[in-house]
């Protein structure tokens, strides 16, 4: 079932590793099929050099294995709360990329300070709080899952694709598998050159009226970038 | 038309790539042909992997398409405005590379500090001012455009072929196509450098006669540099 | 003899080149086989590329070379010091890998910062303290797996599967070479990622209860990562 | 003449490429042989995919062209010097390599911080002093070769085999055009990990016997490491 949503996935998996988003096994990769309510997600631990598009799990969104052999990633309860809170959004990614990790280990937002970053994300890339003792310890995939619907209570996911985990990492979404690794992408690069510019200039910051041009330029009804 | 110009601008478009300026779509390369007054340009938002010569598009001086199925860089007002101001320039490039970028998020001009930087460009690559909010509004590729011709005022583009665009990222130019992807590569390096050495010195900085000696090593009737 | 580990060995060196982690002939692994008490290590200084899986000594417990033309690793002596004091482990790698070494020049432990580092190191990756003048003027190689021995009293070998010699460079191990080898790596991407966060946010830290939680997600008898 | 000499001064350019210490054609690479007193050296400005080994130009100690269709490397006078004052050195290397050009930018020593450093540099890698305005003018290939030679008057250049040009970049010799090869790369890592350290502790330092004992476990007559 679901064989072209596998194929994609799988593929969306590998190119986590042509971006260079990931080392070993340290990042995975879902989508959704929303009319079927079913989800496809990488297996757990398995190496991207031995993985088959026919190894991918799916699951239903309550989290039971409806098909695979293998157990899907531990990041799976996480995905799962983000296609409930996001109607819009159709595919899930999580690495632990150098710079976006760093980030989330410095406990900070990554700050929009260019047009790289609005043409994509519209304002800061949130951290999320610390999660307490007793999320960690009880539902802890679920809890980071809900620790970023509750980061973005005020935001809109679809114009801010990504979050930071404090002391964890990035998780992006977008409109299916492959958009969402984009996204990821994007995001590393945007906290690689955040931190360069802090570096340069710790007052560095971007006007309004700049990242509404640049996100309206790629978004929504008046946007010219592009082929149509 | 133009087939030999279209190859050109294809391969040093493709050279951005190469030299690892840009990520997905973030670049573009344009190249003129003065007696003919056509600019032959990348097309908007199209992946490096699929693009062909055959798809780069030509647009006269007043940004009309004069041929190709493609609509134009969406940067294709800034590059025009750029011909017309620099009567010398044969190529323009722009990316988003990683360190250039990063200057231009802190809103600084690259310092010149050693003679990697004097032997191509003679004195610091400015960074320009801020747009005003009117013009992000309106027309802002014709005023990024614009703000680089302002900004080049007292300074002599054939002398310092590239600028930083405040809270965006950097332009640069040659005699050709080729010629000005090969400044776009030295810009970045001379970022990098420059960031990694105020780092370990914030004090640093170039004598007037060591950066004097260098670029008329490379540059002008005393060039000594390479074969004749 | 030891044909099989051997081969194992061999791998596990050309793994060191390709995870990025040797510049050089700047990094060794060596495992042991218990039951027989016997060593198998890298020879010394010759170059990755032209090293066969023959070419690697076979040394006992007290250093002497059972089988072999070549000279063993000079850090010999320190692998022999760990496998003796270390009684699970099966294989150590050492290697001049840029952020691991940053941080031991720097005379400084590495701080657990996020989940990247807790999935594999249970706590701070310690620096060792100085070598006095006599101990680098005597045995150096041995005193220098006494240092890390000494670094250990209090803390559990098989939880912090790595250390940092002061002034030197990053040893690690693990259950067999390949994975002290995986252990290598995770080393130098938390230490470049510390080294990030750290220049982001001066107070990072984590808290106990996440570091214990992802720790045990991965290790002891209540792990549910990868697959059983 | 000297074809086999030629060859290896070749391949050791080309090395700068596979090693990543140049961009375009900043950098170049020498050999003497001392019976003939002749120099082979690199052509200046060509690109490292368009160059053959018969390419190479010889030049005598006064600079005179021997043998070769092509300009030497503008960069000749400053080998010659080297190649007069320092007996030993039958190689001569210079680029333009990121971290030791950051070092040069910043007009300071590469302090030695670790071992890593102490198995091919007998201490600090000094930074010239910045060359003056008339030095600049007149004969400045040449004054930079002085200025090298006036930095190592209390120095062994066999022991300490490279400086840092103020303002400019690293030269590094050796035994050979490979050896010089060899020191130029591990002058750009340890320029790396030493800014990389000062970061994480600005007061790191390594004790005069370590520096000692590593030193001398590679070279002089009770060295040990690497096969007899």
């Amino acid at each position: 079932m679901l064989e072209e949503l596998k194929e994609k996935v799988f593929e969306a998996n590998l190119d986590l590793v042509k971006l260079d988003l990931v080392v070993f096994t340290w990042g995975n990769v879902s989508a959704i099929d929303r009319d079927k309510g079913l989800v496809v997600i990488k297996p757990s631990g398995v190496s991207y050099d031995d993985m088959k598009a026919s190894d991918m799990v799916v699951v239903d969104l309550n989290g039971n294995v409806v098909e695979g052999d293998l157990n899907p990633s531990s990041d799976t309860p996480t995905h799962l709360v983000l296609y409930k809170a996001f109607e819009n959004i159709g595919g899930v990614v999580h690495t632990h990329s150098t710079w976006a990790t760093s980030w989330a280990q410095a406990g900070k937002s990554i700050p929009a300070l260019g047009t790289t970053h609005a043409d994509y994300f519209y304002g800061n890339i949130p951290c999320t709080r610390k999660l307490t003792s007793k999320e960690v310890k009880n539902n802890y995939e679920v809890e980071t899952g809900n620790v970023i619907v509750e980061t973005f209570a005020e935001l809109d996911a679809n114009a801010v694709p990504g979050v930071i985990i404090n002391n964890h990492g990035p998780f992006s979404w977008g409109t299916d598998a492959n958009n969402a690794v984009h996204n990821a992408k994007v995001l590393e690069e945007v906290a690689k050159m955040a931190s360069a510019s802090l570096q340069l200039n710790p007052q560095a910051e971007i006007d309004q009226y700049l990242l509404d041009k640049h996100y309206n330029r790629k978004h929504g009804k008046d946007a010219y970038y592009g082929q149509k």
